[in-house]
């Protein structure tokens, strides 16, 4: 039985497995907090036995009503109580480094992720990770509504995804293979197959950056659909992702969200969008930098997009659109009336970018001379160019950071806070 | 509008898009099969428009009852036909190396393998992946609902799993680090923070293995929980996973394994269990060969199993279970009444093994102990020891090879027949 199911049956023996999280000894008399995955309840231990925090054990008792000024509203299970007559201790904990019941952690993140296995037991620290759990499933469950087709495809690669660096090598078997740095040609591929495919797995990105926002290994939340009309088709399967998304969070975590006092986000019905160059006028009018010459948004620019959109629209959610050509891989389909720029986007949330995306080029001649154009080998391309030569419908697609979405709807200020066990260039361990 | 949405629009103007997958040349008349992700319909084209095979096109046209006499009763759409009045080409296709629109594609595995980006298009070979599909989404289903959290854990890593060698090599910023084999180590840290955790991710062997069961990178469904009493708790799980997941192919993928001529596997109320040791002597008994002195079941051991049960009780399924303390991983739970076994299991599966799984060692004295009778290092399980050092409850779990397990439910003859793009000693690319 779990603890959850046992908070109903008042005045009945249960017997229940669980982690002691916390201990308040008042001598003969003790009380602890009691967790297993359902939820958290009060033991009272009457016959003095020792026990200490993150020890496991299984306690036999009788649920009994808290006397009416004990309640503790916070809790589902606060109630009620367990009044322990019998206790198994499964395994004993030695004495902990810091105290796991606090409810914030005041730590450093070095020692935060250097204990990982033990800090991750702290309530808060691992409901990131139940929101995280969410966030998935709601991808998924959103994108199998829609046709989309689940697919798993390969991380160990013959070639960089964009003819580019940033790639880990392996030794496989005697050859040198690369870590996936995405799988855009492989979904693309697939979308040539199923028509609209979606992956969750780990990319790996060999960049030396030291940064909050980023880490070397992440989840990537992947689609691509094809016979779009425009790149817009994109964009709204984003935004219906996240109106599901935020209403999932509700309904299961509305009270992490309470624990981190946090509001969730505000999605308007369209979600603003700004094309790269006006978003930098803007930036400048409003802001007075002048970044309007930079082929990308920096940092602080995306920091001001979401401030001035939340006070315009009172939305958190802004796409930026038409990034130049040249900042775009060799795939990313040019704008009909502008080909400097590409039909692409990012999405912005709460100041920085957690998606990007946009249409392909699916017309195999035009594919081919973008990969000239930018003195890229064909034959690195074969069995890519291959699905073009036999005919790819209009398509495109995004790539969402699982980790990154989920630190900017719990407001981490660092990534690998949403990471379980983050890599980066310094940490391979835990 | 879908193909599927369409069949009921009958003397209605639609616009389909689509793959045309066969053309049957009547001179000025013309009939094809343009397919989508929802199914196929006949489109009648009067006009002489020529189309190729794999062209993807744009038709609008009037949907039209077919005769009773040219009713295709194989698929669902067969009642009706679109009448086409206007075809825009979205993409044109070269001529194919090979006829895609054949019902089975009479190629070598090196021809089907070369040329994936095409051959994955040809539906008999597509519905391998949408079963594939159909098998990872029930895992998660199956579990979501028994309390399981979703885990995404590193495939980067310090150490070997198991201390041992198959393992593929990365250069990491100077460092040496290792492909993960297995989500072991972590799945367990795990289940000590959320009690039930899940992974569906890739894991890597460098295994010089040249056979029709292994690739050298595949999908592991992975489950791991803990406050188990033993481990037939793990084997119920598993029970219910392919209950669950026999009711959905039955419910979605009907018409696949009847393309297949195959019926869905036969599963009782508890798959029969028998442990190696009585395994072995069955072997010899019921087939005269005597492996009862190896530590492991031979592939044709697996065969035997299989036919044996099948004949005898009506399964596809048998649990194989306690195997040699000496053939496990250190971390294995030595079995109570004879030590020189543990509780493990592996799951045979119409003669192969497609699950590995077993209660793990909690305590931590006794996994320190086990670390060192095998002459490991303990420095290199650090953060791992460190979990059992602050407390473990009893747990256990399993890992299912997705491409197994889906090439078995279709009696394919290779295992990279049911992996999009396989990775093998000779294979990096597509």
């Amino acid at each position: 039985m779990t603890i959850l199911e046992s908070a109903s049956k008042i005045d009945q023996s249960v017997t229940l497995s669980g982690r002691v999280l916390a201990v308040r000894d008042h001598g003969k008399l003790k009380f602890i907090d009691l967790s297993d995955r359902s939820g958290l309840i009060q033991v009272v231990i009457k016959n003095g036995q020792e026990l200490s925090q993150q020890d496991t054990v299984e306690i036999s008792g009788v649920i009994k009503q808290r006397p009416t000024n004990l309640i503790n509203d916070e809790i589902i299970t606060g109630k009620v109580e367990l009044v322990a007559e019998n206790i198994i201790v499964l395994s004993h904990a030695v004495e902990l480094p810091f105290d796991l019941s606090a409810k914030d952690l005041d730590l450093s993140i070095d020692t935060l992720l250097d204990h990982r296995t033990l800090t991750l037991r702290n309530p808060k620290q691992k409901d990131i990770f139940f929101v995280q759990s969410i966030i998935a499933n709601t991808f998924s469950s959103t994108l199998e509504t829609l046709g989309f087709t689940r697919i798993f495809t390969p991380k160990i690669v013959s070639t960089a995804t964009e003819g580019g660096a940033n790639l880990f090598k392996i030794d496989y078997f005697g050859k040198t293979a690369y870590l996936a740095q995405s799988p855009q040609f492989y979904k693309q591929i697939m979308a040539g197959v199923f028509d609209r495919v979606y992956e969750i797995g780990p990319v790996f990105r060999a960049e030396e950056h030291d940064t909050s926002r980023h880490v070397n290994e992440y989840t990537s939340l992947d689609l691509e659909m094809a016979y779009i009309k425009n790149f817009e088709n994109i964009l709204e399967i984003e935004e219906q992702f996240l109106a599901n998304l935020i209403k999932e969070l509700a309904k299961k975590a509305g009270n992490v969200f309470k624990d981190y006092g946090i509001t969730l986000p505000k999605l308007p019905k369209k979600i603003p969008t700004i094309s790269l160059k006006d978003a930098q006028i803007l930036i400048k009018k409003e802001f007075g930098r002048d970044n309007t010459k930079e082929p990308d948004l920096e940092p602080q620019d995306e920091k001001d997009l979401s401030s001035y959109f939340l006070e315009k629209d009172g939305t958190d959610f802004v796409f930026v659109t038409h990034f130049p050509t040249s900042k775009r891989p060799f795939y990313a389909y040019p704008t009909q009336n502008d080909p400097t720029v590409t039909d692409s986007f990012d999405l912005i949330f709460r100041g920085i970018e957690v998606t990007t995306g946009g249409q392909r080029i699916h017309q195999y001649e035009q594919l081919m001379a973008k990969i000239k154009d930018r003195n890229l080998d064909p034959k690195n391309f074969e069995s890519y160019l291959e699905a073009f030569r036999y005919g790819m419908p209009p398509h495109g697609g995004l790539a969402i950071g699982l980790e990154r979405l989920t630190a900017k709807f719990l407001n981490l200020d660092n990534v690998k806070k949403a990471t379980l066990f983050p890599r980066d260039l310094k940490r391979i361990t835990p």
